[in-house]
């Protein structure tokens, strides 16, 4: 979703990025700024109707909202909304969010749309857990709730005619960013994760403070209020699950490298849990830190023991009673020849329904290994 | 969209009904009542935002609202809506009538959800131009405004083994429907168009009212309340173009087919402007009624001067200068031998643009006719 | 399918010829020549390798045939194709006569394509029925079957800017067809129907006879052979179902258009088989010609009776019972008004299968109809 | 491509092999026998022709044929093949290869199909490049050519309640297959791949030969005949990138295991290529191995310095000029923290082109790499 300064334009769809904004889509979207979501998308083309952002007319001129998180409190603040009068479309509690914003704040100046106000008169209703990015006619909003459950980073993106900018990662960390002629900045964006702005050629700023309200003109991004914890004695909760499972590995989160810490989870898991073996290795992929951190620190060899077929997770077809049974066996191939007779360590790192190790383990076993396990996970 | 007592089942999507309610989709769609709407639909994937009928949540339940019209007073209302805090995710009035709907009464009793006083509120802002219906947890409500400009009709549902009902086009008019067990009616409809009930095995039964809200449940339809004009001496003004252009002819309104009054129209025609010629004929296909009205007046035998090709209008491709320069002759083929050197009446119906006569004309002269014309219309 | 003199283009698909030639896909296809052809196509993506032209590399270059109607010695052809040694990739007969053309004639000369000796081969090898369009590297062949069992008409192509061509809808006969500098003629087009030349801006010019072998090149035509028959006493055998069904009613063969036929029709019958009755009328809208005709010779007012629902036949949903039942109650909506009391002559065209009259008749006479009938039907 | 006995059944597609067999289409592929093919596809849905299995009908009833592999005398055999008057649809040399089995042995019995010795002569006028299957109405033929370029391996499917069965991965090599009521094989499967095998529970069996007619039926499969080499001292010639590129890291081919291959060849660099470095790594992932056993042999540590932006590559956005001067860091993120200030030896197994190895190299600089290379490559 794009505002060219007079009307917002939009493009959603269901499907992968890739698949959803082709180039005729991009050409359809013109504008000096923009935001946009992704989601994990359900079956039903009835689902579309719950893509984000949420765009809608207000009193003051359009807005459109995206979010990441989910409210603790969100059938309250529902019912507060409905209350008030007004239809909701979805289930969603970001639309909840959509309309609390729209809703004149209670004690805001009557003139004016006054969005920082109504931003902060949201936050005050909900303390957690949401990163927001907020378009409004004028400018973006990127705002964290006080926990900083989610992450939210500002990116620099800069010209590539001076690639020395190009290698510091990290670039300067600044409180609030400018845009002049005579600088390379050609402008600003704010993401939940780092990775991408390598992409694109921009570089991370820093990261948005829980319970922050940034606001990002054509002239830069300034640091406009913050919201303190109703608590002030917790401490910042950010989200674990950041760290071991959502996030590519070369994102940045406080400082540090998703990658780094889930080696050094390998690394701490060595020393609890030292076991004898012949090799160490991983279920591919995102458990491959972990096993490398438990290599570096026991001096047992890193060696791969299973391939992953990437398709089979993304076929239309009812697995038959035979495919079934076979389990494991259709995502993972093993590598027989590099650990027939040897002990395995295996680390994982997927504790989610953790009902895939128990087959996994057993694979391996019928094709040859000596003996792995114990089941370990970096987690546990 | 469904109904089944407990959760509404909905399905939209773009092009004709055919194309998008196909059998899996009628299947997805259980319960014992539902409500639906098409209209032209326009191009882009983004619009089926606007897909009737419109849904939400509200503090007594879910409701969804179809709309047949254009309100005269949309903008104001339009503001009302946005003042109350209410954000408008499309810019349809339809969507401004269900957000009204969902406002508390202001009149209303606190208590319950009270649907025919929201209703009848809701009358009290706009006067024209609207049909509705409007689906909450237990009931449908059927809606016409006070000006009873768009049409609106109870059609009943009847078991197929009484074959002499399926005779009474009419039926019997009641004022209010029921349903018990020992008679033959199994469901009462509401359509804009009579024409529709026919092919489902059902039978007119009274239209609704101007200003009338009727009840329908499944014990049977009531009549509920009527909202008389404000000012009560202008006379009700139903849409002339239902009658001449928008709907289908075997379609009745006011007690008379819609056939009936333009082949009455083309025998007015024949009164007001007499022609001599040797032929009378049709612009194929929704001018037949009146060509066959002016020949029965006239005498003037009638003959078919033109084949229409039902496929060009549909094309996907841009016309080159070269189809541009032959226009009507794309759509419609002359079949000369009927009416070589004679002179032609052509009967035409659509004053829309007025832009296609004239070709048409020309294109029947270089084809042979000997005169056609004067150019005449059955609504000038 | 186009030829721009050195490769062939080629884009088909499945659905409707404006669906399947988008605007994008005419831009694909350049050249100075082409073939096409449509075809009633089955459910069931794989089909499409059905679709014709079928186009093949031969020793002599590229060729593609587009071929309408269905070879009476289909079974012992494929044999002899087959026993050359060639598979065959459908069970088309219409590859057959592809492969037919590719082997090299019995008693050509060895040296040369010779497409107009291959073709002379071919065709004494089967008599009935094709028209053909054959498509070499240099110019297009058109052939029609020594019975002139399936229809084939040479269209010119005008310059607009001289609008009085187009008023001569038959133009002028001519054996040969030339293009030179100085008159209004762009082109030569070969089509089944004549109808369609008009909406392109050609005229009719004369129809390829039967046997006879057209050689069109950037030139011009030419009419190169004339394959006689076998048994040289018997007639042409031009296939009735043309007149009756397939064509379009402004479609000229044999110097008579094809409504005027269908229109005689109706006149005999009205002498064959007299009614006394106060209406004549038809089951829209092929049977419209003949009722016509009908009422024309017997002075019986010509009635409308039914509505024709056009979007019944192409539901994608399986009938319930319930709309089993209603049967033809589903596609025709009767204008019970116009008919009320009166008995009917009701003039239908579709004998094929011959099971719709009935119960169009059982509707007629529910919906108020005096009498109607005999059941009567233009080819009987 | 199934056959049950009677008819063959087929369906193709454009796409991930996922999205073109959803279950719908596999229940429409009845049968006990059955035959698949899949390659890259190219843009266009002309191009669907071009889809194997090519399927005929031959006077010895229907034939099919997938084939892997170029013929290097295409152009010959094609010229054969137009010469005896077959027109082919396609430009493919496996058309050419099917037309070539369906034409008549020369030399062949004249009664009966013999596929056998019409595989066996088609053989003797190409000898590389193909692995064919080839189904018929009875059986299906495995072929490989006589050099043995491309692979080809027989499977056992097994019950799968005799689960020590799985364990052995490579089961027992038998020269010919049955199948019998006693014992736990439900039936053979051919396959370019072995890794394949091992995810629907079958075994390896063995390779087919270097020259091997290889048939299958419902009883078991059976070696025909071997076709030797013109030249019998030529030694097999198997195609050196299925080890380096193509093949999957679980497959195994000529008793070796390719994982082991490519980890090989990184050993063999380390002796050959020895570098003082702090780190070794790979461009993720197939280079893995080799960088795995460049570790291995040198002491030196494997880490990794590049993650892998997957989707990158499957964008339909044309690149902007922006993105194209980004080039490799569109599609690989630096994880710079693993290797700041330390020496890399960088292990790349695409020398296809050659072109991105540069780049990633001048990106591990810029994210702040001591020193990366020399530019090594597994095969060079």
């Amino acid at each position: 979703m794009t505002n060219d300064g007079k009307r917002f334009h939009q493009h959603k769809g269901m499907g992968l990025v890739n698949y959803v904004f082709q180039e005729q889509h991009i050409k359809s979207l013109p504008g000096h700024m923009g935001i946009g979501h992704t989601r994990y998308s359900t079956a039903g083309s009835s689902e579309l109707v719950n893509c984000q952002p949420f765009v809608v007319d207000t009193i003051h001129g359009h807005m459109a909202v995206g979010h990441n998180g989910e409210l603790v409190n969100a059938k309250a603040l529902r019912k507060k909304v409905l209350l008030q009068g007004t239809g909701l479309s979805t289930g969603s509690d970001s639309e909840v969010i959509t309309q609390l914003l729209t809703a004149t704040p209670p004690c805001g100046e009557p003139d004016g749309p006054n969005w920082t106000g109504r931003i902060y008169e949201m936050m005050q209703l909900t303390q957690l857990a949401y990163s927001l990015v907020i378009m409004t006619q004028d400018c973006i909003y990127a705002v964290r709730d006080p926990h900083g459950n989610r992450p939210l980073c500002i990116g620099r993106l800069m010209s590539l005619n001076e690639s020395p900018q190009l290698s510091r990662l990290g670039g300067e960390i600044v409180e609030n960013g400018e845009i002049s002629d005579d600088d390379s900045t050609l402008g600003w964006i704010v993401s939940s994760e780092s990775c991408g702005f390598h992409s694109f050629g921009a570089s991370m700023c820093r990261e948005v403070k829980p319970g922050e309200i940034v606001k990002l003109t054509t002239n830069g991004f300034k640091s406009m209020r913050i919201v303190s914890l109703e608590n002030p004695e917790k401490p910042p909760s950010f989200c674990i699950f950041e760290y071991v499972y959502f996030a590519r590995p070369d994102s940045m989160f406080e400082g540090q490298m998703v990658y780094s810490v889930r080696q050094r989870c390998g690394e701490q898991l060595a020393i609890e849990a030292p076991v004898e073996a012949e090799l160490v290795s991983t279920v591919p992929e995102s458990a491959t830190p972990a096993a490398l951190g438990y290599s570096l620190r026991t001096g047992i060899p890193y060696v791969e023991v299973l391939t992953k077929n990437r398709y089979v997770g993304r076929t239309f077809i009812q697995p038959s009673n035979r495919l079934r049974k076979l389990g494991v066996a259709r995502k993972f191939g093993p590598l027989s020849m590099n650990f027939k007779g040897k002990r395995v360590v295996l680390v994982d790192d997927s504790i989610v329904r953790g009902n895939t190790m128990g087959p996994i383990i057993k694979l391996l076993k019928q094709a040859g290994a000596g003996e792995v396990g114990p089941k370990l996970n970096i987690v546990s």
